[in-house]
């Protein structure tokens, strides 16, 4: 395994191939293949410890219940879960999610919210509607990878708004929109992907007043809001300053993230361009899925259900937490997030750790190298992103014990 | 209804909301709201016998074995159903597809396969990597609506291929390759949405010879291909060209439109792209379904269901050449097609079927206007499509003596 061939990749493909490359939209120039999907080929070998994915762990994912909940949706929707639906969604799922966001403070009627086929197609439409070539988004630093990926092919600049261990510093954001005409803002507010840190409830009023103040829209990413294991919710933005929110959620880690069912609440112009989107992207989100994840919702599987899979989760992360305390020594820190899946860990400037990842699978132990999770390059070698979600306890210990020593051997 | 409120669309939204439509990215130029969507709306009014839809006859759908379906694939493939996938499909499900393929003259290992939510996700995916804004993509006259609004916002720009009642004249594509630099030639060869028609064996080998001659990519969008009443099937122009053949199917058809599950093989550069592409349009597409679709397949579902399918739907169309010949005058033709679910009517020049449209559903019948399948403006005015398979025989013969006696009455 070479990193650098990742970023070759473009040309061995067309070596490989008796279509010209010179067919390919000139869009393609800003699409990559992800280097963590690579880095997660690898990472899968048998015999590793994978603190590198970002899977829910499949003991989460509610089997037992499942042929009783597609039973029920079978009966109470008939044949309509297996024709045509409307863009917008499944009726009854809109209605279903309508009332579960408003525990969040996102208080939207059902004709306000979009099902979509996971937030990685919210970001994508969002993409498509509002970003021309050569647009400004700002981003945090680090940032999510997929929202990357989804907003490329549109051609966008990106301006990196600083963050510290509590997310994007306001006054940052401050300086950012008075000098910029940026597009929109795109947050993850709760236990970001991929550093696990969380948007204390001060910041966000003041980053939600400087996005009034400067009318600029805010993409609010919120997959682990549901997976937190300490302390209280804070919160939304969106609850903070609705005419500037797209607010953005998922069933994957609540429910099932093969099912791909996401959900999003925009401002109406937004919203309205959004569907127009997805009928070209794909018509709409699969109606069995949608008929499957409004019964376990309204059904109150998800509520009953979800306190196991917090109870899952919790001890993992407190074993990589106790794991790092007890093998890192000086000159090495890290997040200590209070839920999600991802911890995020900075070494001493000289460590490298795209460098050293060869050697740590060797050594049967994955993680991600940091510097993939930003936008400008040379930043971010000294850091990585640890997964907790889908190793047990044991597991984590000793791969963490396997990642300090080869760490600390490096220096 | 007015349809001249769906042009200006655009405006109106731009009045509802507080955000700016400064807001929205260039390509949204490209981008408005399906007219044939407004026309269904209407047309889906109680007591309106709506020849108008593209929708497959619930009764169509396997939904007694569902069940049986579901439980099969949760016990043969675990929690993965439920779990994150690999974007290129479901391995088992890429695996099946690529044995079904085999029928058609497409030779192609599962690693060829990309499975997509929808063939509407193929075009999408295939706009994303081959257009860029001004590319030049030549079409069929008349053409499909869906693959239009996939492709409009990369910025395309359409040749219309000259056609006939056995669709694209070879002579016209020739002439289109000669004098221009195509992207790629979009076409249906069988049973064509809109006008049912069907490319004879000769002219697809001849179309396959140009395509060749050129080194031009045609995309062959077949979702109707098992839909046959009638006659035998003709070659793929995948099995006449399959290097220059991207080949797009789909379950919709033979299984549910609803769980959304398309596939495409084409040439590895191309192929390779759009998985990048679809990486960060969806992720991949839902495992559930992937899985349902797999098992339904391989466990000799579809074999078994397919021919009640057939026999459903070849009396409808029966009925429907029965009552156009019963009740149409001199002046009107209309398609005979040997399978899928529309059928073509081209009245006498004087008839302006838009016009006619809110007349006809005040006569309780509903029909797509001619004119929104071409991409030049001013053509196919006297043209209409008639959808046979989500209506049953007597509601056909009402349908079609009710728009006859208002189409008589308009001369």
């Amino acid at each position: 395994m070479a990193l650098s061939e990742i970023e070759t990749g473009r040309h061995r493909r067309a070596n490989r191939s008796s279509v010209s490359p010179d067919i390919l939209a000139t869009r393609t120039k800003r699409m990559s293949a992800s280097a963590i999907r690579e880095i997660l080929k690898v990472a899968s070998q048998p015999g590793v410890i994978s603190l590198a994915g970002g899977l829910p762990a499949p003991e989460s994912f509610p089997v037992k219940f499942m042929p009783e909940v597609f039973a029920g949706a079978l009966e109470k929707y008939g044949s309509s879960v297996f024709q045509y639906g409307p863009t917008e969604g499944f009726p009854p799922l809109r209605e279903t999610i309508a009332t579960y966001l408003s525990d969040r403070g996102v208080i939207a009627t059902s004709d306000q919210v979009i099902i979509t086929t996971g937030s990685q197609q919210t970001l994508d439409a969002i993409g498509k509607v509002l970003i021309s070539p050569g647009d400004k988004i700002a981003v945090e630093t680090p940032t999510y990878l997929g929202a990357i990926s989804a907003f490329n092919p549109y051609e966008p600049c990106y301006i990196a708004l600083e963050s510290d261990d509590d997310g994007v510093i306001p006054e940052s954001l401050e300086e950012v929109l008075s000098e910029h005409t940026v597009k929109f803002v795109y947050l993850i507010p709760n236990f970001q992907n991929p550093s696990g840190r969380t948007i204390p409830s001060e910041r966000r009023t003041a980053i939600a007043a400087t996005a009034m103040k400067h009318n600029v829209i805010v993409i609010e990413d919120d997959p682990y809001r549901s997976l937190r294991y300490e302390g209280y919710h804070l919160p939304t933005l969106w609850s903070l300053a609705p005419d500037n929110v797209i607010y953005a959620g998922t069933l994957s880690k609540v429910l099932s993230p093969g099912m791909r069912i996401g959900f999003c609440v925009a401002p109406s112009l937004i919203r309205q361009w959004m569907v127009l989107a997805k009928q070209g992207i794909d018509l709409h989100t699969s109606s069995l899925d949608q008929a499957v994840a409004s019964e376990y919702i309204s059904e109150g599987y998800l509520k009953r259900h979800l306190p196991s899979i917090v109870d899952l989760y919790r001890p993992r992360l407190k074993a990589m937490l106790t794991a790092l305390e007890n093998n890192l020594p000086e000159g090495f820190s890290w997040s200590r997030p209070e839920g999600g899946m991802f911890l995020w860990l900075t070494g001493p400037d000289e460590l490298d750790t795209e460098k050293l990842y060869p050697e740590a699978v060797k050594n049967k132990v994955a993680y991600v190298p940091g510097r993939y999770f930003f936008t400008c390059p040379g930043v971010g070698n000294n850091t990585m992103r640890l997964n907790f979600s889908n190793v047990d306890e044991e597991s984590i210990a000793r791969g963490i014990e396997l990642l300090a020593s080869l760490m600390v051997e490096e220096r």
